[in-house]
């Protein structure tokens, strides 16, 4: 079933007491530069660092006690894995993480941090599904997908939800897209919050799936996409597509270029720390392919996870 | 006359208009790492990316509309220097910002960038008090000093004042210290807002001028201090130190190693970016040379101005 906006404000109440309310942020200088009005909803102040807290938190709240006894399991090397092993950390359960053998050691770390339980495998989709089942098939425990999942999806939601009861006359409302649990989730809650608002998403040039999808009207996933926008490297999924193509206005691509200008002039203006994924969308209004000179724009800053050490500058 | 309370209100309303109220952030990671539980008053995402406009806003909003017509001066390099600039051309008044002709152009630009009519001098103390006269008698702008000024004060006291709204129950706040503006303000909210609030102070240990001063009773100034924490370089004031001495239970100091730490901690868990003088501040958790466990603690975040191309890490 297709989340409703009910499904989302459910969700928000669900993790109020766990996840971060997290501030929308103006800027002087941003708004100079791109000729619109922009209001940043801070994803990256979210706990693990992430929107992808939400949809996880949501997921492991959403289970009965005794479907959260066997816990919840996954595979991800990414923000996902870390914010499941935390939502699960909270309620008591295992979390146990499907993760390729050459993940970095960065995100090793961060998922075991949060006490997550790591089986590693050979770095192909064969063998982490394969890997994912065995697991699933021992423990009982609940499969959250990143993305393709309806409690994932209302939980990304609560991040515009909260967005819109903080400045309610906005005109549109950008996120990134990737495998489009957080677009899907945000074009919901925007939609049915406000007839007529306008959803655009941004996505790298570089992995630009979901715009060719669009064009095609069926799902074209990306084959080996290289940009500097990690977390936007999926393609997306069969639940997400359909509420994409129905409630989000267009798909914007943005260079590498304009990906890395948008994410410096964030963090010198701004002064907040947003990871390239986060970068997409802004650079949407820094690009200017398309108009919106004039209007209110809210923003979802996605995450703020980056190497310190390996700035793209 | 020492500002009270009452002043620091009126200038939390004269300022309300033009300042952003900042966030106050929480961070799991970091109340695990210092053992406290501590609430984060982002003045990095103030306007000029620094709580200095606060005090320059309610300074020059303080004038009447025949003194703001003559405009306002300083001598600065700093963030002060935007600070002013910037609330100046918000009231549709001049600036006239004295610098050194070795001011980095980063900072030039900074002043100049909000409107800042920059004369520039020789490099030495002199040069800037003999220059900055001559402007005034010229113009008949009014002096705004960067710290030593009860409007500034008052209007630096204004963060804490909202910190302590939002979050009345705190034991402790901790405050950087320079020439003593923000810290002077902080305590004399903190200690009227609660009888018994605790406010002790940051400072780096290759700047302790203020550490010292409250050891001797005495101001005593630094001799061309150099630390990474290029915000607290000036020294105590006469209006200030009487205050701090009065109100500030102590001064820590903090190494440069614990700045750096610090600042790097909170950019990778918190998301944000913070300068090396809000790192002070952080610092005197981290080093734990006193004793605030399990406390609720306030941190004013000082400011946010960093030069991305040069890391110390």
């Amino acid at each position: 079933m297709t989340p409703t906006l009910h499904d989302i404000r459910m969700a928000a109440q669900r993790i109020k007491p766990y996840a971060h309310r997290t501030p929308v942020l103006t800027n002087a200088s941003l708004n100079q530069q791109v000729g619109a009005q922009v209001f940043l909803k801070c994803e990256n102040l979210q706990k693990v660092g992430a929107f992808k807290f939400r949809g996880a938190c949501n997921a492991v709240y959403s289970l009965s006690d005794a479907e959260a006894a066997r816990g919840v399991c996954t595979h991800s090397s990414g923000n996902h894995a870390a914010a499941l092993a935390l939502a699960a950390r909270m309620r008591g359960i295992p979390a146990y993480i499907v993760m390729p053998s050459n993940a970095p050691s960065v995100k090793k770390n961060a998922v075991a941090g949060y006490g997550g339980l790591i089986t590693f495998c050979e770095p192909t989709l064969e063998a982490r599904e394969s890997t994912l089942d065995r697991i699933r098939i021992e423990t009982g425990a609940s499969v959250v997908h990143p993305y393709n999942d309806e409690r994932v999806i209302s939980g990304q939601g609560t991040a515009a939800l909260e967005l819109l009861e903080d400045v309610p006359d906005l005109d549109v409302i950008i996120a990134p897209v990737g495998g489009g649990g957080l677009l899907s989730g945000t074009s919901i809650a925007a939609t049915e919050f406000k007839k007529g608002m306008r959803v655009i998403a941004g996505e790298p040039e570089m992995a630009d799936d979901a715009f060719r999808s669009m064009q095609a009207g069926e799902i074209i996933p990306s084959v080996n996409p290289k940009t500097i926008a990690d977390g936007l490297l999926t393609s997306l999924g069969a639940l997400t597509f359909p509420i994409i193509q129905q409630r989000v206005e267009q798909i914007v691509t943005v260079s590498e270029a304009g990906i890395i200008a948008s994410m410096k002039f964030v963090w010198e203006r701004a002064k907040i720390i947003i990871e390239p994924s986060s970068a997409v969308a802004v650079g949407v209004l820094w690009e200017k392919k398309i108009d919106l000179r004039g209007l209110k724009v809210g923003i979802i800053l996605s995450g703020g996870n980056v190497d310190l050490e390996k700035l793209p500058w």
